[in-house]
């Protein structure tokens, strides 16, 4: 099996990913990440099967020669975990820092997506309090402005991007404060917390 | 200016990157960059330079309208502080987890690379502690032996995987023990310290 990431949005498959899709016989991904990749399909020899269900039962169903598409890049919180060679994707958290102009380092990357959001809200605070900037992958259970309220609550001073439909035409970035947070207008959207404070690591 | 990552090893470019290059009229880059991209620089209208001296002031005089290349991603200890729009490259943080199968959440990001040594010290070991990996882009002076040695010191029980050449036809990578490090055998490298404890961000 070979997991193939095919970028956060179009326009970003690289030629290793490229020359993965055009030569596969079996493909599977997302609606999405099939769309992506879609030109680079060879249409009459490959069979393209959508994912619709990322239990992990059903993902290891999936046969040994197939390629699994994975939208951004598979090793963050993609298919990457799957049996196979991986072949890396940019990611939005890639976009975002090149848009926003903030290094990955001094990052934490913290996936709340279906993760446990208490442990999540911790981690944000520590990283926080470090100096770093903080990459979120946001749940629909804790949205921009539950986590600008806690922000304020825990006297965090930060700035709040919300990047959305990154490297789509429609991309959309939008900076507020914890006192007055950016709109949330799609739900493609990862957030990217600015530390005001600095820290050389 | 654009600043382009044409990735870490050769076939990594996006196409996003392939098409700034093509349409490049002036373009600036290390060696290393220049060769992985060369393929797609239209030699005859052209103007190809090599950076030799990466003083700011010296980098500050590069043409408006060139594009400028950086190895791996420009966000990743690369050159996308400079003022213009960032196209991401894959970095070598996104092939050594491929390689190794770790998520780039969990993980801390330090950069030892003509830093302060002492900071970079403690950031391991705090970021150890707390159950992360770390990516490391390390510094000439304090490699896989005193790193290893630093770490047993701490009784931090990692493994060390050193990682060179990444994508390249001569990839190589090591994984050993902090009683047992790896050996370096290349100066292009990075090293993945995996944390044999668990921590679910």
């Amino acid at each position: 099996m070979k997991i193939v990431g095919v970028g956060a949005g179009p326009n970003l498959l690289t030629l290793d990913a490229i020359n993965a899709i055009k030569n596969a016989k079996i493909i599977y991904g997302s609606k999405r990440a099939i769309e992506i990749a879609k030109k680079y399909i060879n249409c009459k020899s490959t069979i393209v099967s959508e994912i619709k269900d990322y239990n992990l039962a059903k993902l290891k169903e999936i046969p040994k020669d197939a390629v699994v598409l994975s939208t951004g890049d598979p090793m963050l919180s993609g298919l990457g975990f799957l049996d196979g060679e991986v072949i890396s994707g940019i990611s939005s958290l890639q976009i975002a820092c090149a848009r926003l102009k903030i290094s990955l380092t001094n990052l934490a990357i913290i996936t709340m997506h279906g993760r446990n959001i208490e442990k999540g809200k911790i981690a944000i605070v520590n990283e926080l309090k470090k100096g770093k900037n903080v990459f979120l992958l946001p749940d629909p259970k804790f949205g921009v402005q539950p986590l600008a309220e806690f922000l304020q609550k825990h006297n965090l001073k930060v700035q709040i991007a919300v990047c959305e439909n990154l490297a789509y035409p429609d991309e959309r970035i939008e900076i507020g404060t914890t006192a007055n947070p950016p709109s949330k207008e799609s739900d493609l959207y990862c957030i990217v917390l600015v530390n005001t404070s600095h820290f050389s690591f």
